[in-house]
């Protein structure tokens, strides 16, 4: 049974690395689709959607397998009651990057985003990107170092969205409200990917450590 | 073990039940200190969140316990599985309401609505108010006639949002582009709380009827 479990266990941590490896490449491609106004990078974001929405599918499957055929207790168990939440995560890390690409479409062939604030968007996805890529390596090597290192990001990432925010509010603003409603909501889009991401180390310092770290902030930074 | 885990697994029901009634009840409130610019409204709300934070706790332990003492099995642990899939969801429905509530204390003493959009807040107030309501009567009796109706509610949210959005893409929007912003982002934790709720639902008519009902599309109205 155990030599089943672990094998188990390592493919369903593989398989969430997995996802959110691809929800860092949808982020990336929907960034560059924002930045570009590139309609048919954005259509291919949306169109792999489908995929890890599959993907989600079957890591709520292989969890629910693995409860019910191998009984796990303790530690075991722990494990997999924290794949079950961190198939969520990821899933909200791909659906933030399709709401991304989907805001590329919605204004084409016009850009969504005002030049004045591209440079913020660039650093915010550069940032996200590497998050993915975080959540993927700490879920698939379990290093509590990494995992922490992910709240450095989110730290960055909270400080752009600050500054952005600041851009809004400011009378100097030229672009007009329509453009500040899509700025508003893209940045919040990039600024929940990242707690998500923070969200996994956090669970995965705990299966390690026993400890969890405290809770990320979300309150956005308006 | 049967029994003991029939009276655990109502218990969890109940708790859960227990915090999208305090989530409904925190939205309500907030909806009030926002349209009131009422700061002790909102300080209150803001206060209270600590309460359903240790709930969450709470309710995840016992989701823990009860996989890791009756070892459930079919039916019986696809309940528990997603009472840990719903905790998260009224997790974010009470994140929301304290996100309203902390833009009300945010802007105080100024408003942070402007009169005009008023309507439309009371109204998306309301809605989730009920949908918390809702969520709770559905997490208590399991009634999958119930759980549909959220998705009417769900539709009635969406179509204020949609209005909304075009008020504030429109030339005609008077109130300029920081009060545009927090509109912006108000309307999106309305809408992301009815979709939590509406998720709740689902996994409830899956537990009972084993079809899962098709996704609420969380693409936001702009």
């Amino acid at each position: 049974m155990r030599v089943i479990y672990n094998e188990q266990m390592a493919d369903l941590a593989h398989l969430l690395g997995e996802m959110a490896g691809l929800a860092g490449s949808a982020m990336e491609r929907a960034t560059q689709s924002l930045l570009q106004a590139d309609l048919s990078l954005a259509e291919q974001v949306i169109s792999e959607g489908d995929r890890i929405a599959d993907m989600i599918i079957d890591a709520e499957e292989r969890a629910f397998a693995l409860l019910a055929l191998q009984a796990p207790v303790a530690g075991d168990l722990r494990q997999v009651v924290s794949a079950i939440q961190i198939v969520n995560d990821v899933n909200r890390m791909g659906a933030l990057a399709l709401h991304v690409a989907k805001t590329t479409r919605r204004r084409h062939p016009n850009p969504a985003l005002p030049e004045s604030v591209h440079g913020y968007f660039a650093e915010m996805g550069r940032i996200a990107v590497s998050m993915g890529a975080g959540a993927k390596e700490v879920l698939e090597t379990r290093d509590p170092k990494r995992a922490a290192q992910l709240n450095q990001d989110d730290e960055a990432m909270d400080d752009l969205h600050k500054h952005l925010f600041t851009l809004l509010m400011d009378r100097d603003w030229k672009d007009g409200v329509a453009a500040a409603v899509d700025v508003t909501l893209l940045g919040r889009y990039y600024e929940r990917f990242a707690d998500h991401a923070v969200e996994i180390g956090r669970r995965v310092i705990f299966l390690v450590t026993g400890v969890l770290p405290p809770d990320a902030d979300p309150e956005p930074a308006v």
